[in-house]
């Protein structure tokens, strides 16, 4: 296979846009469409701080290291699980990223605010996952409120697509009018931001390999037989045999879908309440999912 | 396994319900099944006239069965598309089985209208599939109006995810806001109905078993490949991780996806067209579809 802009061999191959690339015009292609990404959804503006939440891997590295390249104001956030056999490699790796690249490294324990994961996972009774994401995110919003900066994250198409898959199947009107790249600042939020939300987990994975990224890769321990996987490759299946439906079905649903379901929500009254013990935006109830691991795990 | 009901030996095994049943509580299984998905929908009242369009399939014979046995006035539409070596023994299957069960049967020859189906393929350049579709409906309209009945078509569970699903990943805000176990009767349309839509595909086979319902079972020739049959592996696929994900995306749609794409649409204006030709309601232009179809033919 030739590259299809240079007419060189190629060192992708790339289905969905029936197309390979060598290695320099894929970096171009990978470049141009982050550019894109963050344009079209009007994702941040080339002066913006921007946060990015950092796992170790390929994703998030990536995203970072791009978005440097292409002259953004980056600072790295990483949060240690305090998960055995996995944070301190984890954190290691995204320590090393940050010192080559010059990327300024936020950090928070978990273990120092009371919440590691193992500690959440023995006061808990159902899977630690969900529980794990929303203790992550919360800092995230609480960090990049506090220091005044955008956050990014490193999800890609797939991800989007089997989040935007399960959202749809459940017909979730509440996940429906708000998902997508772009998550504007309301009270209580920090503005955040998905610029690879046009490249596949396969083409951050080459752009990683290609750009020398060393990434931590092992999956989580507490993470087995995770439904989203199911979703993942069922999506990757329908692609597989009609290249292209995976951009379309995020595509259409920014175009068509989400304002449709905003629409429907707009009549509802959504009443903002704040946590009676840190302050953060709540749902409803007295205190935030936070705090209510915090008692859970002070009960436990 | 044994019957959930009664605990006698199971005859049919259900994942989605996480139950067997004998052959005596099936049959009442899915009888109740048609009754409540006719009364939750609000499909038709016991004393109207329903027209059963029939392929001869088992869906559409099981669906003439179970009505007429549940007391409503049905008959039966046989179009004939004068596909060799598929159509006349369908014609003959459904034939039997009407004057067997005393159903009437009312019938149209596409040969004698001009557009027998191999005839239309010469004609048209692309797959035939969807010209035939287009044909069938427009006769299943065109006589339930002028006969005054409400039609009934054999769409189960299966059809109905897999069409939910193509017009998801399309984000088709006209269908998603029009699909459904019922189209109300509009200007220039029959009020059209699907009562087996809760039930699968699989308890519609076993029921036509079960019943000895003969039925036509050979695939068109023309159809091969169909995109349509990818996505029916996929939803059943995700039914066999993760059983009752059909019927739950289903009914989410109606009562959340479909009322949220209705509301969009309220806001666009549009005109109800009339063909040129026959007087059939158009979206567009002078003529409709299948005046469309003759055109192609006379010029073929």
């Amino acid at each position: 296979m030739k590259c299809k802009v240079c007419g060189q061999t190629a060192a992708v191959a790339m289905k969905s846009h029936n197309a390979g690339f060598c290695e320099k015009c894929f970096l171009d292609f990978f470049r141009k469409m982050v550019a894109r990404g963050i344009k079209s959804q009007n994702l941040f503006a080339p002066s913006t701080p921007i946060l990015v939440a950092m796992s170790g891997g390929k994703d998030s590295l990536s995203l970072a290291l791009e978005l440097k390249e292409q002259g953004y104001v980056v600072h790295g956030l990483f949060i240690d699980l305090a998960i055995p056999e996995s944070s301190a490699v984890a954190r290691e790796t995204t320590e090393t990223f940050c010192r080559k690249h010059g990327i300024e490294l936020l950090t928070r324990d978990l273990a120092r605010e009371g919440l590691s994961i193992p500690l959440v996972k023995k006061a808990l009774r159902r899977p630690v996952c969900s529980a794990c994401g929303k203790i992550k995110r919360y800092y995230f919003n609480k960090i990049a409120l506090e220091e005044g900066f955008t956050l990014a994250t490193g999800h890609n198409l797939d991800d989007e697509v089997a989040r935007l898959f399960s959202n749809a199947l459940r017909w979730d009107e509440a996940y429906l009018s708000a998902q997508g790249p772009l998550m504007p600042e309301t009270e209580g939020f920090a503005r955040k931001t998905k610029p690879l939300w046009r490249l596949t987990e396969f083409e951050t994975a080459n752009y990683a390999f290609l750009r020398g990224v060393e990434c931590h890769s092992a999956p989580c321990p507490y993470a087995k037989g995770a439904s989203f996987s199911v979703l993942k490759n069922i999506m990757q299946n329908l692609e597989n045999v009609m290249p292209g439906r995976k951009i379309d079905f995020y595509h259409g649903y920014l175009e068509r879908g989400k304002p449709a379901f905003a629409l429907a929500r707009e009549r509802e009254n959504r009443n903002v309440s704040r946590c009676e013990n840190c302050g953060a935006v709540t749902s409803g109830g007295k205190l935030c999912g936070v705090c209510g691991i915090r008692i859970a795990i002070a009960q436990a």
